[in-house]
């Protein structure tokens, strides 16, 4: 029987993708505004090649673009890029459509948790965002573990959390490796979330995929039918 | 003949008290909504404390606050804490009235100028949320010039900027002492901004006295009239 449902956040929980995107497209066009001289796609290639080289939780990204193109520092430029992601991000962070009463449906049946990789504090940020952080009661982060999906002991220290068994436990994710393979390694059940028409590849190392949020009640039915 | 105004910031251009004062509290209650446990009021007056040892821009407020209360570090806690703030603040960014049509009607007679005590990428950041970064020719911040207000030399690198004299420069801002005496001392006019109905002491300090960001220009002719 199944008993729990962890959740990764990032792409699951709301469109961290096209946030990114649009949050980071802004800043350089208010950096552009703001004085910096340039076309917004090179700028926006350069901007993405200096978070891949500091990591996206780098606090100083838009520091490091001018340096990467020569420019003095301008506090100015350096805010206008800050203001404009900050802005971006709040109309983004939006949970995807039938999040929040599937979630209601889901918890009135199994006990629910989140996965995920990422600094505590930040992810928390995006729950509370989200408007969903009291629906877990358990939230499991990389940097508070120690470990990252899809590492086992991060997935066992979740269902340890909750007092669950792999078998009574299903991972719901978007992705292929890090969340449905990770969990299927030590026994857990796994649904893929593919909810921006994204790749269906890997597919297979899932034992369900959904399109769709609202999608999730019915699924997990139909795995406790097998299980 | 009056050439520049230079503003201050914080409580000039808009009311900085009451963003802190709200954002705190609004910290302080989804703190306690995500399991801190004590009196609102109680809570508020140790958190000011904090901030008040750490000052004001320490990054990791909510962290002490756990500790300064011997309570579990909590993710939860601390992302409730910064995401109320940041909604709070960015609810309360917004100029004092009147600040925008005076600033053009300004800026069509004078050059104008900021000279702020403060982090230069967060004191841009306010200039930007407030709509207002274009209108100023120079920012000045402390954290640049290496001193603050009411030294000397932050005014006279601001009036470098632009090429004026003291005679020729009037400082507004809402503090007596880094302000109104500061600016004096090297030979600017000055002008008070009481836009909160705060305490009226010490208003000898300045050449004239302002209740409402409208009044500034007919006080600018009245200064320049006795120049």
């Amino acid at each position: 029987m199944l008993r729990a449902v962890f959740f990764d956040i990032d792409n699951t929980l709301y469109d961290s993708t096209t946030l990114a995107r649009m949050a980071r497209l802004n800043s350089i066009r208010a950096m552009i505004d703001a004085g910096l001289e340039g076309e917004e796609e090179e700028l926006y290639a350069r901007l993405q090649r200096v978070i891949a080289r500091f990591g996206s939780n780098y606090p100083k990204h838009y520091d490091e673009l001018l340096k990467d193109l020569r420019v003095p520092w301008s506090p100015k430029i350096v805010a206008a890029g800050v203001v404009a992601y900050e802005r971006t991000k709040f109309g983004y962070l939006v949970p995807f459509p039938g999040v929040i009463p599937t979630l209601l449906e889901l918890k009135a049946k199994y006990r629910l948790g989140v996965i995920s990789n990422g600094i505590a504090v930040k992810q928390w940020e995006k729950l509370i965002n989200l408007g969903v952080h009291h629906f877990f009661e358990c939230v499991i982060t990389s940097e508070e573990v120690g470990c990252e999906k899809p590492e086992a002991e991060i997935f066992h220290t979740a269902m340890q959390a909750l007092g669950v068994e792999p078998e009574e436990s299903v991972m719901v994710g978007d992705c292929p490796r890090t969340d449905a393979e990770g969990a299927r390694r030590v026994g857990m059940k796994t649904v893929l979330v593919r909810l921006r028409g994204g790749e269906e590849g890997q597919a297979q190392e899932a034992d369900a995929v959904v399109h769709d949020f609202r999608e999730l009640p019915e699924t997990l039915r139909r795995i406790e039918s097998v299980v």
